[in-house]
């Protein structure tokens, strides 16, 4: 059965501040430059969220996109957006907020809820215009 | 001999109208939402053609965009822009228009028209901002 | 009083035909060409609301963005998303769905909405990337 | 002698909180929503930067577009990325830090920077895709 | 009548070199830094050509998009592309290749062509994602 | 250990011509079309790096994209921006430009100064909006 790749965009704005607290200041400022900064900086993010599987002979869906986007809305955008990474989101305690880490948590979070045949695919995340973080689940 | 994938973006401008005809309009909008509309909706769709192959050492091409380009038009953008993917397009005959279905019978008909060694790698639909399907042949 | 100019963005995804029902196909292609195909074609619509007014001192805002959205939700999106202008929009009734008439339309819709002290101070319709259109409302 | 209107477009991420300090946070949350929530949110803001004058004879410019550049580097850029718009920006001190507040203070930092006989013309402030500001300096 | 502004997008790809002939290279390196590279350098050039006027009661449009389209390739696209403006391109002949003066010299080339009532408004030509241009024609 | 990809964007301006000095004018017209033209055209080019590596539990980083921003300018901006590929970059020396050519250069340059245990994965480099290359070094 052909499988296709389907990818819902969502957007949401944070705050964050990326340091270890492990480290002082000045060590923070030194790996970390500017996104150690104390009183925390913020983005725009934007999530792709791609689904892999077979396309359905009755629908010609792989899964429908409409329940997709709501999954990501419950799942991921309504606990972050104006949102502060540090203080505010419970999958995030304890973990440095890089992006890296974040759509390592986000994935988590996500793939139970992908209904089969379905599967979570990729997870793109992108910070700025320039700076662009990708995730496959390993 | 190095590889490169080339990727030569369309654009075009389709009418449809998700539905499975076997089901009645309650049931359509059940699966299919206001896609099942009856006069149809449409959308700006953004093609994007990925081909690979080994890069020739006399023109320093996989193969020549603007070859792409003319097998683009030819065989996708014109029986497809500012028609009705429901009743106007001979490939879509029979077929639930839904971005999946539409993305395979693509492939199927740009795919003969490669040249080796160069082969058709991927083929990506934008279909809204939001919205974004790809398919690999398999 | 400073004055400032807010924007709010909007999509949607309709179907339409331009054609003059006064003429014959023949000379409706003629003047309006693809365009003018029987079974409709499609765009993603973006919409740009821009309204102007002073700068609330309590507020630091001209108008609320979030109820800008609402307004631009209910009175336009509503009505036109996933709908065909030529048979669905009641606004559009004996109107050739030219982007211009479209855009005149959503003018005559939209302004009676905005709270003084701001004023509804233009529109921007993008049909495709390479088509746009403005209204000043006059 | 012909009049030409040059943009320079930059790009800084900030941490901010929309809320009248004058005001309980229920009555913050009524008026602004999410942007009040406590502990901060941001953006990766746009801010295009037009500047108009006369066409030199001898370097074919308004004004160098490296030198505008420079300038809002310097004056715009450095105090305010990766800054918290309430806590770290002294140009912000005192005011709601509302896009539109936030616009007319870089209006006046900017403007006594650029050289005549070139005049501060516009600025553009993109906060989202989906929300933007502008102010001409009235 | 109704008044709307109608925008058509082109793009084309040039070379050039900014300097003026009557310096040295160190004079004109002072002055327009890596822009006067004397081997040259280029761009994918975007232009915006606004036209103004009535909307026509019998095709709903201010002009058509399509004859528009036509004129920009045939007076602007056609006599530019993959050319170097200073040595291949007639009308900017004598001429510093700056931004400021082609957007005058293609107002030149284009206003005539604009059929009344309607009236060319507006250009924009986007050198690069942060350098944009407009002019009015006067 | 979870492993992510990171990508770094940049852009610079180029000239070039794309043309096999064994042949004359006329094939290479044939083969290459505008592109040949004698005298160079240009693009903003843009390029994107993509990195894979291991996320590194003290800073959550597979690499600091500010050092990875760092070595792109190093060795690949500065060589090319404002310059001719076909005179002016030491690394194309000897080879046609063309956009496949021109990233395999780029990979060759930049692998070296990827720090383990990341890896160069991908490089993108958009010629146009239409026309995309991309290179996983083999």
């Amino acid at each position: 059965m052909a499988k296709a790749y389907i990818t819902r965009r969502a957007q949401f704005c944070i705050a964050h501040r990326v340091y270890n607290p492990k480290w002082d200041d000045k060590k923070n400022f030194e790996m970390f430059g500017k996104c150690s900064y104390p009183n925390y900086h913020g983005h725009n993010l934007t999530l792709e969220v791609t689904v892999v599987g077979p396309v359905d002979k009755e629908t010609g869906f792989v899964m429908n996109l409409t329940r997709l986007k709501e999954i990501i809305n419950r799942v991921i955008v309504e606990p972050m957006d104006h949102r502060n990474l540090n203080l505010d989101v419970p999958f995030m305690k304890g973990v440095i907020p890089s992006m890296e880490n974040l759509i390592i948590k986000i994935w988590e979070q996500l793939q139970p809820h992908i209904p089969p045949p379905a599967k979570l695919y990729k997870l793109k995340l992108i910070e700025t215009d320039n700076n662009i973080i990708e995730y496959y689940g390993d």
